[in-house]
């Protein structure tokens, strides 16, 4: 992905006076996207990882995610002090409110990356899973996606791709099934298989995962921009209260 | 449980001159705690669900998912209009910020054992799983008690107890493991009973992640207490930054 660019679009946002406030704003809204570009390379090479039976690239995933864990919590600290500092209202508050819980999710998928990388390391020693390759390889594509793309909604406070990304991880959740009832046939086929088919479940089951915490991201884009809280929330109702 | 009876005990956070905030706070604390015991009931009523395959219970534990959803938008709500009106500072900050964070991760333990009760009416109507239910029941044990004592130690600010808390994730972690070697066996040697078993698979990791947001809770607690952020820090560094 292209380095992001961005203005802070605060058309949706209530407006402030003091310029260094803005610049704190715009601060914790860059070091978000930043911290999401290195957890959507982290999808990318887990995925690639246990594809291509690459422990190097598996290795590097396990060690980034101390950089992910350390941009979370200064990232928490600043939105911390940010909050202490200027108590900030309405727009403002709900922006860094949704900040922090973003990137809580992106921590999380970090988590879930770093699970598929240490399957690959797992099934490299082991040996190959009896399928579920090319599984992985579509849901990691799907999520690799849904991130990208919610990461972009959260840049341009775009609720209608917000929106979009929320509906995508129905299909996640629908080729999770279908690549679980695959497996499963292979262990019944293969008994000595099972552990193995274990293991790539795990995988399957993390990007799964992945999918519901670019969801909750979406729905979080949500609240920023509408003040709508959408959680627990159908597609179809979130369609319908942002009047789409 | 019983009703949990407590006074807001301000000896480590900030005094403040408004009684009216003092209220708030309360209510904050207090509505917390009833959303705790009302997910304490869920994870006790979905592991005996499965344990004595009754169906009634488990849709009782289904049911109840949306009260817990609507408390916790609620108490955000709350939490975000305290905030914005407020604009505590110190103490009084990270006790909301907190209660933010305690309240997702009771959420998510209540859809946890949504997952578990699915399961249980799943396994009524397919039939018995090859195994794994004493598994089930024990740490179904292990978590209750967990969550019963991470709220307990929010309601005194008690970080000793949290951090047993925290440390007893790592039993679950191994009872986790332990139980899947188990099933795994059963699975191989009756390949027919794949299905079954991967539903009490299911279970078993619901279970298993119920110990995780325990302890997200627990060093929610000792953040809040200690003004320390714990997250991806060891069991026995946090020890040692508490001096204990």
């Amino acid at each position: 992905m292209a380095q992001k660019e961005y203005t802070v679009d605060n058309t949706n946002l209530d407006k402030h006076i003091s310029q260094s406030f803005n610049e704190e704003l715009e601060t914790i809204k860059n070091q978000v996207l930043a911290m999401g570009e290195v957890v959507e390379q982290q999808i990318a090479d887990a995925v690639e990882s246990i594809v291509n039976v690459d422990k190097e690239l598996a290795k590097k995933v396990v060690a980034i995610e101390d950089d992910v864990n350390v941009r979370e919590v200064r990232l928490d600290e600043l939105c911390v002090e940010v909050l202490a500092c200027r108590q900030p209202a309405a727009g403002d508050l709900r922006m860094i409110l949704s900040a922090t819980n973003i990137i809580r999710d992106l921590e999380h998928i970090g988590d879930e990356a770093e699970k598929v990388a240490k399957m690959s390391l797992t099934l490299a020693k082991k040996g190959a899973a009896p399928g579920g390759y090319e599984e992985v390889r579509h849901m990691g594509e799907l999520v690799h996606t849904m991130l990208n793309s919610v990461l972009d909604a959260f840049n341009r406070l775009d609720v209608t791709q917000a929106l979009a990304v929320a509906k995508a991880d129905k299909k996640v959740d629908r080729e999770f099934k279908s690549a679980m009832r695959v497996i499963v046939t292979y262990m019944m086929e293969d008994p000595r298989s099972i552990k193995r088919a274990m293991n790539i479940i795990t995988a399957l089951r993390a990007l799964e995962r992945m999918g519901n915490h670019s969801r909750s991201i979406a729905e979080h884009i949500i609240y920023l921009v509408k003040g709508l809280d959408v959680r627990h929330t159908s597609i179809k109702e979130i369609a319908s209260k942002l009047g789409q």
